[in-house]
């Protein structure tokens, strides 16, 4: 038998660690030519690529004592992919730079393949991991790079939307933040530090909301939906509407007025990675959205509530922030 | 005047260290679609695009007593640049994920920017930052994807060599590494922690090897023309040379048969990036490339030095060697 500290990634090192990882994403690749060389080889029909990249760190963006290996692997794919649907484009591939304790075990980095690969088996088919590279840190860190195609059409960009559009979204609003509270408020113990997570203290909803904070679920098909449907602008929504809102709206040079009965999680939590995505008003939304306000011409406010510009915290900074969400 | 802490990245916020990073690359895009949307739309003339990841991690990959900003940035780029020109590629873009502590001085983020961009105009011109991510941790970390192009040309793998086929080197070997040890050996206190270089206590060679550790500059631009002069298989020499032949050797299943004479800095030093190729032994190398063996049949040792193979440690692992490395 193998004691605890013979299943570290420090003690098997680098290469039987890659080759547990590959094991897990066995099968998956899709590329020309897939992980194992100097770079991969992916496939672009229509002579362009949509690339973003999106890192999780551990501290601002989780704690090992609330998310496990997979928790971490689908969460890291899942805002990458959203980020290339809110251009309007298909995932084709991830990339993941991942930086590792020597002290973590080789199982937890197996379920952070797992969780990679089903979070692009069920959000993204076809899209799978590619490449990436494995490194030693003090900070378990997870840099994830996705690839798209847009099959054609013109990418939607958050600076398309006019005066008169529709304002909509696809997903959930406000919930990945209750999720978040939830894990502050109930799984710390008597001096913050973060305690697992014991689901039979949860109900039912606040077990969704639990689930939306670890391992969010946007609807990354609805992107190229939106615009084959004619979206002229689009974003995903990782910092909070608000803040998000105010970016399009200023990339726009118009003003977002949202409609009224929106609560405050759905205003200004952030991590739903919902899409956010204007449409022209003569048409009927695509399925999956649901109109939430309209576009009007550039006043002083870049977005407004119920016709009241929108003020306090927009969302979530995460150089400023990081200190204040200290467990 | 404001106040040292004024200036960390923690006080300025995403925002305004975001604009100071945008100010550096100022100008440099070539992409149809450049930061600032939630992805880069990027050209693939020919149909597909080559795309490779590798990090910087502060502790295994560098020292901030001895690496400034510019060094950082030169290095993220030019260890991926690397990469993509051992495909045969040119490259194109890269994205850049930033995790840095919050006391991180503004200046020292927008002089890693121009490292980032210095390195692209020299190494692979029309190369640039095209997107990126911004994130705090208590460890710095750079996490780079670079894409690149083909040409039309088909991508050169590890795994086309041929018994026959001439080896090949573009590049230093050992210089990296010299410069690795004259830090470890001459710039750390009594108590083994690193202290700034002064470069007064080295001599020419000397400095010269300390450049190619903290600014190494891999012949990008000979990728493309290897490739096109028929390389056979090529990848960058990046953990040490023996390690590296042994995974092309075993990548091709052939023995790599180098040359007596290359002392053991060379084979077993790393970080480099040298462009290690094998060509057709019919015809003349490309300039820029110097032969240091030949592809044999595969026997029992992957590679072998004068005839006899090669043993000991054969490179870096950086999940296995991290703790010996420590300052």
């Amino acid at each position: 038998m193998q004691s605890e500290h013979e299943q570290t990634v420090g003690h098997l090192g680098e290469k039987a660690v890659l080759a547990r990882i590959f094991t897990a994403l066995a099968g998956s690749s899709t590329a020309e030519i897939g992980p194992g060389d100097d770079a991969a080889v992916l496939a672009a029909p229509d002579g362009r690529v949509v690339v973003s990249t999106d890192t999780l760190v551990h501290g601002p963006d989780f704690r090992l004592a609330w998310s496990t290996g997979f928790d971490l692997g689908w969460k890291s794919a899942a805002v990458n992919l959203a980020d290339i649907a809110a251009m309007g484009a298909r995932p084709t591939a991830l990339f993941v730079a991942l930086a590792l304790p020597v002290d973590t075990d080789v199982a937890f980095v197996e379920e952070l393949a797992r969780g990679l690969r089903n979070a692009c088996d069920e959000l993204a088919d076809g899209c799978a991991v590619e490449g990436g590279d494995l490194t030693a840190s003090d900070t378990l860190t997870i840099a994830v790079t996705a690839v798209g195609v847009l099959d054609g059409r013109a990418p939607v960009l958050r600076s398309g939307a006019r005066p008169g559009d529709v304002v909509a979204v696809a997903g959930t609003l406000g919930a990945a933040s209750r999720g978040l509270a939830l894990l502050f408020d109930r799984f710390r113990d008597a001096v913050g530090t973060p305690v697992p997570v014991d689901e039979a203290r949860l109900d039912a909803t606040e077990r969704v909301d639990l689930a939306a904070q670890l391992r969010p679920t946007p609807p990354v098909a609805l992107g190229p939906v939106a615009a084959a449907a004619g979206a002229t602008a689009m974003m995903d929504v990782s910092d909070g509407l608000l803040l998000d809102a105010t970016r399009m709206a200023d990339a726009s040079e118009v003003t977002l007025a949202l409609a009224p009965g929106l609560d405050e999680a759905a205003l200004r939590g952030g991590e739903d990675h919902a899409l956010l995505a204007c449409f022209p008003s003569d048409r009927p939304l695509p399925d999956g959205f649901r109109a939430i306000g309209v576009l009007a011409a550039r006043a002083d406010a870049a977005v407004t509530i119920g016709g009241t510009p929108a003020t306090g915290h927009l969302g979530w900074d995460p150089q400023r922030d990081w200190d204040a969400r200290r467990g």
